[in-house]
């Protein structure tokens, strides 16, 4: 049988074609039926070429749906059940699963080597990976769902990296969906200023809808010198990091205070940091592929709760046929991310 | 007025000559006649020509004495008074201190700068900067309080930054006297296992005797393999950076679990750390200067009341007269750390 999914041929070149459907292979696998997926601006490294596309390669690791069906180990997730899961497959039993880091599960599988921009998915270690929500959700909670797959789990793992708690005053680099997503969750736990370096204003509006005090538009060490003054001369105490360049790493580093907290949770391409710096500046850098499954029921309980609401996020929606537009809208910056419908 | 003090003219050259008698230069400084003093690890950077040396420099940032005059702001030490201070000066008072980040304090001045190697001293801040002793300590107690002024406060805080705790599993990179303190305070925190490594017999005793659990002798790739072996695979919870190079950094950040926490205090020497490793390997990245000041009245306390004996890492004692000598056997690594006694 055949589905139809999202493959990249080469840069630039992503075909919906046909694929085969997926089936249990492992007793511990799921097969979901996707309501909905997106594409990621990790997505775009591929697309730009940053990343080498050696052979046509289906795409996508953000994903909510319905449970087809299930191995015979699998005991948490029935069919029928409507589920989120993490980008990352983990066993969630393992001591790196305990003690919080499921991205970095013993038995990691991403997700993104099976291909979520499709209709159908398999989700490997599914007990370990998905989570269901209490009843079949309203289709208009499906988008806000599909984004604490990963962008909201991403944002919400950089602003707990970055230590942001009540009353702290948090930069936040990048003006992607996954910069944006941070914002909302450094609001949701408290932080009494948000500045968010960004140049374009639409995102610059969405950013202060998400709960941003302050926009600086600078970069490098302008950015930084405005971040300086906005703070008495002494940087920011939690500073996230969501882009993964060199720039944007030296910029989040040198907006911190001494003491201060980095969370880099933008996956770094070419990133050299020089140890005298990190020295000297006394920061805390943590970052990483984001635990997502480990926030998963609380984002979902929020969500459902009507308590955030990260759907803004997607501002442009598609059916997945129409996947390659998706894709060239967020390479041109039309848009900060596609949703797809299968 | 003239007194005897250690000064470097190029690599390999520490001769002690006459210097200037300091004395009070601003109000909130104090002078202080040295009881002891010591040669650093950081110092042979410098003799070992690694750091240039421009012109004759007095060496040496470790002190502890007792108070011979007070600028007029000095408000919490007296003439008379013994002290220990911190090899780096600090208000602290400023939103920095105030965190816990007093080696990078708003008004933060290097000790190292007025050569702590001689017979008295000028310690800037000296209401933030030195504690008193409730007592005039006996002697054989010195080289103990000598040690928290910068070997033993470095290791706490290395062992802090590495989020050492009850039932932990913790590797040490360096077996130097910061690596070496830095084994005593993880056994102080309550580690379960320490993992000391160290290729050298006489430092592996010590090592040891400090606390540690197990030696581990292989460096770089075997080095981290013998520790995964030790940790069912995983790496350690915690690892304490001791040395300061693009090697010890690598081992450290290779030796932890994902998740798990690098404290490092070995000062950075042209280290460029990969961002991508970084990233997937999941660590919290923490260190620098060590704020020592935060820690001084808890270390005080412990020594006086025998609960921690650091003086242990001192192996060889020679008069100032002998500053020489000191610093050849730490080079030659006849000597872990040599105190010197005006």
């Amino acid at each position: 049988m055949a589905m139809r999914g999202a493959v990249i041929y080469a840069p630039g070149d992503v075909r919906v074609e046909d694929r085969d459907m997926p089936t249990i292979e492992q007793p511990t696998d799921a097969v979901i039926k996707l309501s909905a997926t997106c594409v990621c601006g990790s997505d775009l490294w591929e697309y730009r070429g940053i990343n080498p596309v050696e052979r046509p390669t289906p795409m996508g690791h953000e994903y909510v749906g319905v449970v087809q069906e299930v191995g015979k180990d699998v005991t948490s997730v029935r069919p029928g059940q409507f589920v989120v899961g993490s980008f990352m497959a983990s066993d969630n039993t393992c001591a790196i699963c305990r003690s919080g880091y499921q991205s970095r599960c013993v038995q990691v599988k991403p997700i993104g080597a099976n291909g979520a921009q499709a209709e159908y998915l398999r989700v490997p270690l599914a007990d370990g990976t998905l989570v269901a929500t209490p009843d079949t959700p309203d289709d208009a909670m499906v988008p806000a769902l599909l984004a604490a797959s990963d962008v909201l789990g991403t944002g919400w793992f950089g602003a707990h990296a970055a230590a942001v708690d009540k009353g702290k005053t948090v930069v936040v680099v990048g003006d992607g969906a996954v910069g944006l997503m941070g914002v909302l969750a450094a609001k949701h736990l408290g932080a009494e200023r948000i500045i968010a370096m960004s140049r374009h204003e639409s995102r610059q509006t969405l950013a202060r809808a998400f709960g941003a005090t302050d926009i600086v538009a600078e970069r490098g060490d302008d950015g930084v010198q405005q971040v300086k003054e906005l703070t008495e001369g002494l940087g920011a105490h939690s500073v996230i990091e969501a882009v993964g360049t060199q720039e944007s790493m030296s910029q989040a580093i040198r907006s911190s205070r001494a003491g201060g907290h980095v969370g880099f949770v933008g996956v770094s391409h070419g990133v050299e940091l020089p140890g005298e710096e990190l020295f000297y500046s006394a920061v805390h850098l943590h970052g990483g592929p984001a635990p997502v499954r480990q926030y998963l029921p609380e984002l979902i309980d929020l969500i459902l709760g009507d308590h955030i609401a990260p759907d803004a996020v997607f501002d442009l929606t598609l059916p997945l046929a129409k996947a390659a537009e998706g894709y060239r809208a967020m390479d041109e910056r039309r848009a900060i991310k596609t949703l797809l419908r299968p």
